[in-house]
């Protein structure tokens, strides 16, 4: 990918090591962020939206190495579901990534970058990082958490263990605990990334990176965002610019083409050992075992907290039955919870798509 | 992998190039088969097992290269479903498989392997070459044909091509059509060996294999090939030989360290060219397509062979809505069928494993 020294992102410095889950902890921290709307006098109008694995801070505005629109404009702008005229909005490049934050390929000591000399973070370690950022701005308690997939898991994350900061919890496609399948993919990228010889024990920064074994992570991970239903809809068997099979090993296929596609323009904006870290994070989360092996146990200090869960009929990654399991934790400490299963054809991918009835869900919840 | 030329298989060469689908003919075939039990002086009681994608003849007898027993012992010998005593049970090494049939890894023409100059081969090439082993065999009909999975589906396209050679079809956890969501997964796996700069444009044979985009692609299969609940069931989140997480990138969850494994010692025994052979020959595979559309067409002379067909309720790869179609296209052309879907917590594995209930079908439907 295109060096992030190359572009300009506004950032700002954590004071002070940033203790990590691990034990360790990182100096020098540096998280990347974007606001959107204003902070009132009072400074809690705050809304906190957490990106996904390959997600990024610029929610609604362009990404600068692609070029392309935020990810989540239909939801973030004036009139809007987060209404920029009412709140401002901030999203913050997580630790570890590639976008500016602190990750494996800033500077460690001695300036080189650190690759897999990084620590190994996990999701609690994000979320803290956040909060420190939300020190530096001067914002003390948040007017809503917000977050889809790997989002959802720093919403649910930031309501156990900062629940004074946190007023209102929107956790979308997402779930309490990565399952032995979530992991399963997360390995196969992995596996992956590292069979590239130019992973080169991810000490790559100097000359070409690991793009096919990155390449074909995403192809891996990309599957999984999708639905069966939604995939035959959307390709089916159609051929790729031609009226018959080649017999051969093209792209035959729309599917593969589109496959291919994903998975090449994926290593232009994303750093290889980053994606080796985050999906190690993701699969090292399971809220419950944080808190004594209990989920419930996460959330009782959060009962004044109010939560709205969404899932998505077709989202087989994060499934409705995975939300339920949170509900259920909710339930038990009597925390405040709204709960929907949306029907979107999609898959995972729902909750960053055409679907009027979340915007309708967001906008309610937020209030 | 060995090489099969270190290995002694049992083979025939068949009379006479094999005609292609791609419109080209193949030379110097040669089909590697065992059988189990006698064929009966009138010849007619022979069954054709046909095996699955990283499948082989060694149905019920020791594999010559990892020496493990049989694939489907539980379903073949004396007094097994597959009865060894009154049926003798075939089993050839598909066209273009890496166990002694002719494949990628064949001596082509000036004596050097195919590579990537073997044809692209497709399911009928496979059975029309069985066939042909049959007519050296001196084998004229058949009691039945049976397979599972891309057994299935050369079982079907035998029905719909030499239906006056099969007598009975049974078809297990398999599909008419392989799907988008079929082609997307495979093509993940082929571009994970085509990024494996040992694989050298398929022309590997003189040097090392590109076992590690192999075993990538092996990985990304075996999910699909087990159900989320048999994967939560067996690994959950448990840990491999430790107490506690590593904070680093060792296999510390059992299903990595499972995943691992089955993706190292598949390329002991698999040629990675044929595995980018037999997968395309999957894609391709739409039984409807080759007979004007209609899938009820491709049975329109197949009306006197019995037909079972068999799903199972956690196979998310085959699903009982993919079978439901061969039935309903069965129906329109009147052919006797049943059709059952069992309940096996193992996923599309499931034909493989011990499934009694499919041991019971099995044995009522062959007779």
């Amino acid at each position: 990918m295109a060096s992030t020294s190359t572009i300009s992102v506004r950032k700002e410095a954590l004071p002070g090591p940033l203790p990590l889950d691990s034990g360790r902890e990182l100096a020098g921290v540096e998280i990347a962020f974007e606001t959107y709307g204003e902070l009132n006098e009072a400074r809690e109008n705050a809304i906190l939206v957490f990106h996904a694995l390959t997600g990024d801070q610029f929610v609604a505005s362009e990404h600068p190495i692609t070029g392309k629109p935020g990810w989540w404009e239909r939801m973030v702008g004036p009139g809007k579901p987060l209404d920029t005229d009412r709140f401002q909005i901030i999203c913050a490049n997580v630790l570890g990534s590639c976008m500016g934050s602190t990750g494996p390929a800033s500077a460690g000591e001695g300036g080189t970058p650190y690759a897999m000399q990084f620590p190994v973070i996990t999701i609690r370690d994000m979320v803290r990082a956040q909060m420190r950022l939300l020190d530096v701005l001067g914002i003390e308690t948040l007017h809503a958490v917000v977050g889809g997939s790997m989002g959802g898991m720093q919403a649910l994350s930031c309501a156990a263990n900062f629940p004074e900061r946190t007023g209102r919890v929107l956790a979308i496609a997402t779930t309490a605990r990565h399952s032995a399948q979530n992991i399963a993919f997360h390995e196969v990228g992995r596996q992956a990334i590292m069979a590239d010889p130019a992973w080169q024990g991810g000490a790559y920064y100097d000359g070409a990176s690991p793009d096919k074994g990155l390449s074909v992570a995403r192809m891996a991970a990309h599957i999984t965002y999708l639905s069966e239903a939604g995939l035959t809809e959307k390709f089916g068997r159609r051929l790729q610019d031609r009226d018959a099979k080649s017999f051969g090993f093209d792209a035959d296929f729309q599917v593969e083409s589109y496959l291919r596609h994903q998975g090449i323009s994926f290593t232009d904006r994303f750093d290889a050992n980053s994606y080796l870290y985050i999906t190690r994070a993701m699969d090292y989360f399971d809220l419950a075992e944080e808190h004594g092996g209990l989920l419930a146990n996460a959330f009782s200090d959060a009962s004044d907290t109010r939560f709205c869960l969404v899932s998505f009929d077709t989202d087989w990654l994060y499934t409705t039955a995975d939300m339920r399991e949170v509900v259920h934790a909710l339930n038990a400490v009597a925390a405040p919870v709204s709960f929907v299963e949306l029907s979107a054809p999609y898959g995972h991918d729902s909750f960053l798509l055409d679907v009027p009835a979340l915007d309708r869900v967001v906008k309610g919840f937020i209030g």
